[in-house]
């Protein structure tokens, strides 16, 4: 299935039209359609409110140029509608505000062989670019341990843990794919060029700006709802206290996807960030990949485990269990010693019996002594 | 306030017939008094169910110069009924079960200036003994910051992560106190004597086990319940999987204290039970010694935050939001493009004018439009 062609180059020539993930277009697209949406700003001209910029920027668009010229170079377009497009970004939908640029983006470019629609068991790994060699050691492995599970692991091709988890995934066997902020035709940061190479031809590299576009310090801020929209759980393996990944572990909670983080050294400012997470409640503390694993598939799944009731019958007491029984009173409550006098035991061991018979409810402990429970009268 | 001394007397008495712990003999004191059991004890001998061994232990027992010589020695034996008596113990009443070890103790021995009922506000610092370089820094760091602010450090005088609690306490100007496995008077590890006499001069030295007694396994697992339940709270530090420590933390989780646990790497053995207390959520996880202040100050606490609604009059609107409030319909739901139109507005502008009435509740948004939300109508 693929969308129609009208609304797919609507929404190219929108997404012309300004920084992506504005929350107003996404709503707007919603509620008209990305073809009256178009139609309609392009009649306003004269109203007052229109970002004056906007008739200038409608005037140059070429999205049928866009398309064609992408094509060429093996891009592809995915907006709703396709087979192809990830449900699961409509979850930005309501997860957006008024105040940040959250909204669902209009299409995504993508390179390489990997199907969006397959993201929906991935896992996003993120972290600081200046990490630790603990932190990208850990990352490696869990990426890999994943991968070798079947789980796609997504992330942003920066330098430090994206580098290392896309690689661990390699390792691992499993496909791998990049969320870039700029053009999924400008390879950033330069010295990962073959490895955005490799992800093209073997995963995926995917961006909602067209291509050409630079990586701008907004657009990582507005890339990193994406990576957390598309995968099932993020991992935060390391991250200082103002590291963009913390803004992806934001986005995740924000759209209830299991998030998770990595301990580290509390000496490491590295590990701040985890730390932070797991203290107010955000993420889960994991420390391999089986554990990751564990929460992914529990993604959704409630486990309850109804307590077992164990009840004996009268029958299977031991003999000075039942001798004790037999001198508790039936109508009143009644001191251990009392009971042990009436049993001709000793303390010790009619406090032992007592204790088992109180675990399974032949007798309960009152205020003022032993008297018989549930199961002791029956 | 002093305990009845005949009450001091057959507490001794009774804690020289078996190991400690018993719960069946806390039970039993609780209910008759340690007067009254041990005469009956006593009188019990032809009885069935007696361990053979209490008339013969009776006949030896000399309680009255146990508690001589050890005041000799500057030792005291705290009971319940004298003042000093920490009353937090008795928690342990209702913690324990018939299988355990983990009765209310029947006196503390003691030798040292802390009284023990100034310890309701102190913190257990708890971990393995061949612990790492990191975690005894850390044990160190924390235990100097919380002495700094006058909470006492609890540990258990062993290598490792104990010894390190304790001298950050001492380095940072607090008091402090081992509870031992085995007589006040047998310092245990022997290369701790310099330590222990330190803190019998300045802290306070702790056991249940009567003076000269050995530190035996099973005396170390059952001291560990002291450990918790005299602190308010519980860290654990590091901790291998099978580490005495994580017995401490399962009291201290039993007992509902605070129970808290430092992370490191993962692949550090020694975090692997810090870590398991956290996913489990039985312990939180800190990372400083402010952090555990946080949390010993927050015990029984509750922050409830009430959320703040902010409202807004009507008169405070922008103008561009009164235009477009005065174009949302009275009685029913309206699209943007058709609010839009009837503002006179451009439909981005709009949309963020929207946006921002929606969030104060002058606008609702419906499935076929928006209306006037509680705001906008009043």
């Amino acid at each position: 299935m693929t969308a129609a062609e009208p609304e797919r180059i609507a929404r190219v020539a929108l997404s012309r039209l300004g920084e992506p993930g504005d929350p107003r277009i996404a709503a707007l697209v919603a509620e008209m359609g990305a073809v009256r949406l178009l139609e309609a700003l392009s009649d306003e001209r004269d109203l007052e409110g229109v970002h004056t910029d906007i008739a200038g920027r409608l005037a140059v668009n070429d999205p049928v140029g866009d398309l064609e010229r992408a094509a060429a170079r093996g891009i592809r377009f995915v907006v709703p509608g396709d087979s192809e497009w990830p449900g699961q970004l409509h979850d930005l939908d309501r997860a957006g505000t008024v105040h940040d640029r959250g909204g669902t983006p209009l299409g995504l470019w993508v390179r390489g062989p990997v199907a969006l629609d397959d993201l929906g068991d991935s896992l996003a790994v993120v972290g600081s670019r200046s990490s630790t060699a603990y932190g990208e050691a850990v990352a490696r492995g869990v990426a890999a341990d994943v991968a070798g599970h079947g789980i796609t692991v997504i992330s942003g091709a920066a330098f430090g843990i994206d580098q290392a988890a896309h690689r661990g995934a390699v390792a691992g066997g499993g496909p791998t794919v990049a969320v870039l902020a700029g053009g999924v035709d400008r390879p950033y940061p330069v010295a990962h060029t073959r490895l955005l190479e490799h992800l093209a031809e073997h995963g995926a590299v995917i961006s909602e700006v067209p291509p050409g576009s630079a990586p701008t310090r907004v657009r990582f801020l507005i890339r990193n709802r994406l990576i957390a929209a598309l995968a099932r759980g993020t991992l935060v393996v390391e991250a200082a206290h103002r590291s963009g990944a913390l803004s992806t572990a934001r986005w995740a909670e924000r759209l209830t996807r299991t998030l998770m983080a990595v301990p580290g050294p509390v000496t490491s400012i590295q590990s701040a960030g985890p730390h932070d997470l797991v203290r107010s409640g955000a993420a889960q503390l994991v420390t391999s990949g089986a554990e990751v694993l564990e929460l992914m598939g529990a993604a959704g799944t409630h486990l309850l485990v109804e307590p077992r009731v164990e009840t004996r019958v009268r029958d299977v007491l031991r003999p000075r269990e039942a001798r004790v029984l037999d001198a508790v009173p039936v109508s009143r409550a009644a001191s251990t010693a009392s009971i042990a006098r009436a049993a001709g035991l000793g303390l010790v061991g009619v406090q032992t019996a007592l204790g088992f018979l109180a675990r399974d409810g032949f007798v309960e402990r009152l205020e003022d002594g032993w008297r018989l429970g549930p199961q002791g009268r029956a």
